[in-house]
């Protein structure tokens, strides 16, 4: 059975922040552990860091422990907390601030499309999950059920318990997804070719009761966008159902700069009810893969359960044809893990809520100072934001800068910007990298300083997709028989293993279940001469070139 | 008892659209109580429609039934569908890309007020609710309890059941506000004066189980934004809670053009947990106020219950003081009503999602007045994205400029222009407005084409505004003696009632009972020059001045 819903507010966390001991101990190991730096630059920072940053606010080194260093990561930048609902978090305002700018991105071309959006109810009869039979099996394990709509007082306790009184006839699921409710209503909406293709998408809050969650990756209420089309024939559905693959590759790699593996699932692997699934497939620094975003091809299979039937204009009454689409909150967790490193997170500039953060620096008795640098400061300003440049200025006061420094950087913004009043008398200013810290000084008189800006971050976002590209590049490795990748596994060597399969659904299994790889996908790049190959598991004729990994 | 949640497909529409008999009745009825247009020409657009139109697609005249006017204005211009689920509608594309504009409109303000986005948990603890005595009693007698996180199949029957075995220990609610969560979360945020204020706002779905249920104006589960902020002193909570409501008057008004009467709540009518719920009420024509967003001064109560304190700068400890606001879909329905007709919706400019609609005429053989008229469109709608107007062109095949027209007046759009051949000779457009229906003859050579667009644009938000709040002032009668409200009410001449007020809570529920009608609020700039007054209802010295009037 499941552990209560409640009282685990720190579910997410190994070890709660606020546990003093722990925080000592992690300080303790972290700064014996560490690897060595690089950059002296950058060891020095850390260093004088160290002496004012409180225990509790350690990021655990990646090679020490990359999954405690993904939630020290995510929690120091301040983007996520852990809520007192068992799976569920709490999205604070920078990861929002994140997430909003990938919806506005993705939104657009979702609209490009030619998707427009809707909202659809959050709850859904129990009765309309099974009307599709592997959907039901796919989701109805895993609901949150309304079963009555009001609370009372208990006579006995005088707490409060569901009213006996208010128990509701049939039970309402909170959407895990919305193919049913949204199918009900396209039976409503759809009678003519002329009704055809049919497109909406939906920005909502979906629930799956996930037993081992993990913010972003995997929490039981997530955020994301669902589309659902239907067609007038099988050909349009199947390349809408690529078409958004293929947005979502690109948002996914030219805003994230997440490079991705396109490709399509194996039957186990499949969407409940559809026919295709096809999917983008990262692969994170820990050698695990993420899956990033899905898009189904569903076949006839909801028309069907729901009746959805068009007149073609042959006056013939023919099902339509559909296809589903979405990707949530979970592509911040790929973004986060990526490319951040043991000084917090890394945000690509295309993504970045702030692109440059412009720390200036005054003394209180230095009026005249002051002046200058508030002039320095609105000058900067003013060029960026009339370019389009994101750029904000931290002039909290009670705040030494070198806090603020650790902050921004903890935040991930790519870009900061000095000006003291040395600064204001040579007109210069000198900027730091995020990714790097290389610091570089420019004068404000130059004309092209806001291309100059937009140079930098257009670097800093190419470095970070080619540096993730490679790594990528580096951990995809042939296998040509299952002693391969068990060898790999074992020196604990993981990446993306590619090898010639005999798709065989109970071998897949077996694979699994002896060492937790699975079939990611079949990239669909890499589908061709198959002639003469053998599967490299069971050496019967390969049908597919499949894509092994572990995955979150 | 409640009703099943399930199988009340047209819970919003009192007579099913698809019931042909009904539908025909209801023509019938309109075409002979008809009132008498002013215009010939629409008239004459009138009934050249309605030989064209199906029975089922009528709008139901305002002056013959006005709640079957708003649901049909709602259904017929696309807005909206009724769902399965008991209250919960569908915002149907058009709607959303409303409320999306308004949502846009509105965020760009709370963020400028300082607050940031964030997304607390959909499911909040059943003990959560209890924590704070009066919020207890408001919120728990109507919420979705979630009691299980796992359906199985019923051994009986087949179908499925809530899985006994995953019963929660302790049940969750689904949110119908977020106060608990978030006070919760704050506890674990706020500890210093430096984080204060503390100012944060959601987008979300909220639920609170509704008898009897209206699309958008109350519906069980709804769309809104709801802020939430903590500060050092009860000043700072006070002057924020104003100032939200000041922000939501500048969009209700500017925006929506809907005019509010901004006060404040009585007692009984107050926020279940403030110490003073700030309204704007708006007031509808058939008399009835709205209530369109409240802002809640909520004292300490929170901040005891869910102990949240701060450090002081001279480190005393003390309570945060809180503030609460939000608005929701229900403004839709505010602005639907405030502005439509009976040939449909009525989009105020500043809010329509399609400022200027542009119907292309060409005819299929005409390959030279085709091209022509495509120059024109091109050089129109080129001329207009560069200015700011929303624009959009339908060039659907298959479908008479007639039928085009008949859909875009009912789905609001400010300014229609229609474009053939002929004008394409004379380089001209012919726009007409929803309004009123005038035409006017515009050259597209004239280099300010862009500039009387937007006139015609900014005339038709000022018209709006006008007359809706000539409407109100209108229908604002001062009371002297409850003889006085009863006539108008027994007159059926409802509206804003104007009275001096003892402000005794007991005598507020017997007018309520006796006559149906509740205190809105009390007009912020109407509590002056009491002294000598007495209330219209007790004959005792007043305290207040009172906005009376039956409300949705």
């Amino acid at each position: 059975m499941f552990a209560a819903a409640v009282g685990c507010a720190r579910a997410f966390t190994r070890s709660g922040s606020r546990n003093a001991a722990l925080r000592v101990a992690r300080l303790t190991t972290s700064a014996t552990n560490k690897p060595v730096q690089q950059k002296n630059k950058v060891k020095q920072q850390k260093v004088k860091r160290r002496s004012t940053t409180p225990a509790s606010d350690r990021i655990t080194s990646a090679s020490e422990d990359f999954s405690q260093w993904y939630l020290d990561v995510i929690r120091e930048s301040d983007m996520v907390d852990a809520s007192p609902i068992k799976g569920c978090m709490v999205i604070k305002p920078w990861g929002m601030s994140i997430w909003d700018k990938l919806r506005a991105t993705l939104d657009d071309r979702i609209t490009e499309s030619g998707a427009e959006n809707a909202y659809f109810p959050l709850l859904i009869p129990q009765s309309f999950l099974s009307k599709e039979a592997e959907h039901v099996d796919g989701f109805a394990k895993e609901c949150a059920v309304v079963t009555h709509h009001r609370l009372t007082e208990d006579p006995d306790s005088g707490g409060l318990i569901p009213d006996p009184a208010a128990a509701l006839e049939e039970p309402l699921i909170v959407r895990p997804t919305s193919e049913t409710i949204i199918w009900h209503m396209f039976q409503k909406w759809i009678a003519s070719h002329r009704d055809l293709p049919f497109k909406v998408n939906q920005w909502a809050n979906v629930l799956r009761w996930e037993m081992r969650t993990r913010p972003f990756l995997r929490s039981s209420e997530f955020l994301w966008q669902e589309g659902h089309t239907a067609h007038a024939t099988e050909e349009d559905a199947l390349r809408t159902a690529k078409e958004m693959l293929d947005i979502y590759t690109e948002v996914v790699e030219g805003t994230l700069a997440v490079p991705v593996v396109k490709g399509y699932k194996s039957a186990n692997e499949r969407f409940a009810g559809a026919e295709e699934t096809y999917t983008i497939e990262a692969l994170m620094p820990n050698g695990w893969a993420l899956q990033s975003g899905t898009s189904h091809f569903l076949g006839q299979n909801f028309a069907e359960a729901f009746g959805v039937y068009y007149q073609t204009k042959e006056a013939k009454r023919e099902l339509v044809w559909a296809t589903s689409w979405g990707v949530s909150t979970r592509l911040l967790g790929a973004m986060v893990m990526t490319h951040s490193d043991d000084a917090g997170l890394v945000l690509p500039p295309n993504i970045a809520p702030v692109q440059v953060i412009l720390v200036p620096m005054t003394r209180k008795n230095d009026e005249e100072g002051t002046a200058t640098v508030n002039a320095l400061v609105n000058n900067v300003v003013t060029t960026c934001m009339a370019n389009g440049i994101r750029i904000k200025v931290d002039d909290r006061e009670n705040m030494r800068p070198g806090a603020k420094y650790f902050e921004w950087e903890r935040k991930g913004v790519p870009l900061r910007i000095d000006a003291g009043p040395r600064d204001a008398a040579t007109q210069s200013i000198v900027v730091t990298s995020r990714v790097d810290n290389e610091k570089r000084t420019l004068s404000i008189t130059d004309k092209h300083l806001a291309e100059t800006f937009h140079h930098m971050l257009s670097d800093i976002q190419t470095h970070l997709f080619a540096k993730a590209s490679n790594y990528v590049h580096e951990k995809t490795y042939k296998v040509d028989t299952y002693n391969d990748l068990k060898s790999r596994l074992d020196q604990d060597d993981l990446g993306f293993f590619l090898a010639y399969w005999c798709a065989d659904d109970e071998l897949e299994k077996r694979i699994k279940e002896d060492c937790s790889v699975t079939i990611r996908c079949y990239p669909s790049d890499k589908q061709t001469e198959l002639e003469g190959k053998v599967c490299f598991y069971s050496g019967q004729p390969a049908t597919h070139v499949a894509l092994f990994a572990r995955a979150f």
